[in-house]
């Protein structure tokens, strides 16, 4: 069973796999994403080469963990995870631990080996946001769970294992330690300004326009003023919510819309950058918070992240983020 | 001029590169820290190749910037951030920026181009680890600096660009957001209990004796019970102090010993890793903080981090430290 353990000093939660530890030899060959040669479980008619499917969307009368569908959602294999058994919290003198109780998805985003969400018609890519939201609503009633993180790694130095299109969703019994700063930062700046400080953003970016690489009437794609990574780019919706799945019908067709924009502009501007993207939203026991407001965060894998800038929170960003601006907005997509 | 900026959200600084900003044909290939075939400014007798000396432990009677010498410090070619000029805080709406003023510097460990700390005689790891404190306490003097960071970026993997034996130093106006969450978690501690954390993590686990990787009279080295990396190690002073820069000279020689004891393991575990360590010890203007208790993280870089993990603060370790312990205890050093 793997393991939650909690940080005394700083109060970070990380997950331990007790069970398949691995040991000194198993490092130094890194798994590759591999585009060809090599058998891929997410194609269609490999359906059952993975778990059985959660969810799936599918063409009328066909049968599940069969072809025909166009997204497909299945347990990840290699769960850092487990979904049976209770959290049963304890210590161990000063430290504490738990289960490593949740969920681990993986959501297959296209049957074809090689579309992306870049690539997707725009339909395909509605429906991977409707299946997110699917997926959110029917964990939410797990009362063992606190969060549920929604991300996607892109290319084998963004840690994809697999080449196919596809997502991951973890559902914990913590809050991440970067959620609960952000709806604490929030909080702090609603109780002094008595507004939402993404909203905030969303109002001088827009105003000043030095930033903003994309729009539609409900999103906007921004260059972050204080970006971590070169070509950092978050997208925020325009109206406050706190929560991804309360997101609108009309909202699901402008976020694919303008996912699929930036994406291609990376793609463009970065030759098929290597990216991560996690999708920002609040805890899951938390109502309609007017201090938090959900966004996607997309950063290309350029740089090394040297050892200190994680040990220490301390980032150098070689290229200013407005400069990353021009060349995203002047993109030929 | 470099510029520090701050997240409006979490209230994290990044150093933004806003001179020789990078463009996106600047990625791609990767600057790697080569061992052979390449000129290196940081041997002996290229040091006109260098950034006039800051310091330098060397042979009486030799010239200062000619050879000599068996430390050397001097200002990194490629500063992060600009020693000369104001702070100059300003806002623009809601954000908050100020000039990149600080100090970089580079600590030249050996003359010698195949040495590393592991392969050093220790009276040669005594003085890398004096040349830090000489310089902490030169630094401490300008009023400008908040924190000042010691770190090192060992194998190309790990960040280094050039494969002599160094070491970094970042003087910073801003105290970094993990050191800020380390001695508050460590205050949080103090509040309740009203003894240290990492004192109490001292004792705890000398008396489990299941992380212990290697000890002597002043020093412990662990796998940290919530280790974040496989292979994950702090050293750990036995005697409560905030500040490295307090460091008695019975101190230093015990952790030349212990730093090179550990690094000698991780070579035998792991072949030879890259690897980064950084010093963690209490903001400039404090003093004898008796929550806060300084000490040395080392993270064998032998997986890839996703994205997600450094935008959540969530990890997975996929070899639980007590594991690592055995390895790291069994080496043949």
């Amino acid at each position: 069973m793997p393991e939650l353990r909690r940080d005394p000093v700083i109060g970070r939660w990380v997950i331990i796999s007790t069970e398949r530890g691995k040991r000194p030899s198993d490092f130094g060959s890194s798994k590759e994403g591999e585009k060809e040669g090599k058998f891929c479980p997410f194609c269609v008619g490999n359906e059952d080469k993975t778990p059985p499917e959660i969810l799936s969307y599918r063409e009328p009368g066909t049968e599940v963990n069969k072809s025909g569908w166009w997204v497909r959602v299945v347990p990840n294999k290699f769960p850092a995870l487990q979904i049976e058994g209770a959290l049963n919290r304890r210590g161990e003198g000063m430290y504490d631990r738990m289960n490593g109780i949740g969920a681990h998805e993986v959501i297959i985003e296209t049957p074809d080996h090689d579309k992306t969400i870049a690539t997707l018609d725009d339909k395909k890519v509605e429906d991977v946001i409707w299946a997110y939201r699917d997926r959110i609503l029917d964990l939410k009633k797990d009362a063992r769970f606190e969060y549920i993180l929604i991300f996607k790694n892109h290319g084998a130095a963004a840690g994809a294992s697999l080449y196919h299109s596809h997502s991951q969703l973890i559902a914990t019994p913590v809050v991440p330690k970067r959620v609960k700063e952000e709806v604490n930062g929030g909080r702090n700046y609603y109780d002094y300004k008595e507004r939402c400080v993404f909203c905030d953003m969303v109002k001088q970016e827009l105003s000043s326009d030095i930033r903003v690489i994309s729009e539609n009437e409900d999103f906007i794609a921004i260059s972050p003023f204080a970006s971590r990574f070169p070509f950092e780019m978050w997208v925020l919706p325009k109206k406050h919510d706190s929560a991804f799945e309360n997101i609108q019908k009309h909202e699901v067709v402008l976020l694919s819309r303008i996912l699929k924009d930036v994406l291609k502009r990376i793609n463009v501007v970065l030759n098929d950058p290597p990216f991560n993207y996690i999708i920002h939203t609040a805890p899951i026991n938390t109502s309609n918070l007017p201090y938090y407001h959900w966004h996607i965060e997309i950063i290309p894998k350029l740089i090394k992240v040297a050892g200190f800038e994680w040990g220490t929170g301390f980032y150098i960003n070689p290229t200013p983020p407005e400069e990353a601006t021009k060349y995203l907005r002047e993109a030929e997509i």
